[in-house]
């Protein structure tokens, strides 16, 4: 039951939250122990924030819930691939396992040739289509 | 008398603070038309959350001092050069200036080959000597 899959689809849901809220259709989740500890969506406009990513909110959100600033044991899900400012914040969490939805050629971290850290298992592509195509409607709308 | 020096002894004080409650001695002071609209330092620790860097939170303070998510016509002083996240952070703030005292040969954003927003200017090196001796300092009390 709780698979990859199962997680990211609430993550998605999250994304659908942002977009009904005019913001960029990106959302988070964060496990642990099979517990949803986290779950948030990109608040950059409501908040006027250009740091409100929604995985820098699971982030905070997290910790708090854990009582510890390092995320060890725990898998974030992301229907985005992180930019810049989201890998170098998950890097310094240690968190266990990022699974992603979609790439993100042009801001994601990975076309900057950057790491996550070294312990921090990553799995792409999960639920791709479903979840660029919430972007790519965002996107279009905006035109 | 508000040269950049002036307002790098402010974001040292910031610095000292941060040492005093030990933390990372890293402070930040964002200027705007030679006035400052954020004074914040490090806090990963007693926020238990490792995006509390100076910079982050002084990103979105200032943004909720002008109103805007956008940090044009601002200028950061920073103790130490900005890790990976706050260069994300600052380049996606489209901020104007970024004056740096110490490097951060390690962890700091120009050993990854990353850089700002195409618009910011970039100054190193202003106060490096008092900025680098307060790390140097905290790490030797830590050993």
């Amino acid at each position: 039951m709780f698979t990859d899959e199962y997680f990211m689809k609430i993550a998605l849901q999250e994304a659908l939250t942002a977009m009904e809220q005019d913001e960029v259709p990106v959302g988070c989740v964060v496990v642990s122990q099979n517990r949803i500890i986290a779950k948030t969506h990109n608040l950059t406009e409501m908040l006027n924030d250009v740091t409100a990513h929604a995985e820098m909110q699971a982030i905070t959100s997290s910790a708090n819930c854990l009582g510890g600033k390092y995320l060890k044991n725990c898998t974030m899900y992301i229907t985005l691939e992180p930019c810049v400012m989201c890998a170098g914040a998950l890097a310094w969490s240690q968190i266990s396992k990022v699974v992603i939805g979609a790439r993100d050629e042009r801001r994601g971290f990975m076309s900057k040739n950057l790491s996550l850290h070294p312990k921090t298992e990553v799995i792409i592509g999960v639920l791709e289509n479903e979840c660029s195509q919430l972007l790519l409607d965002f996107f279009k709308s905006k035109r």
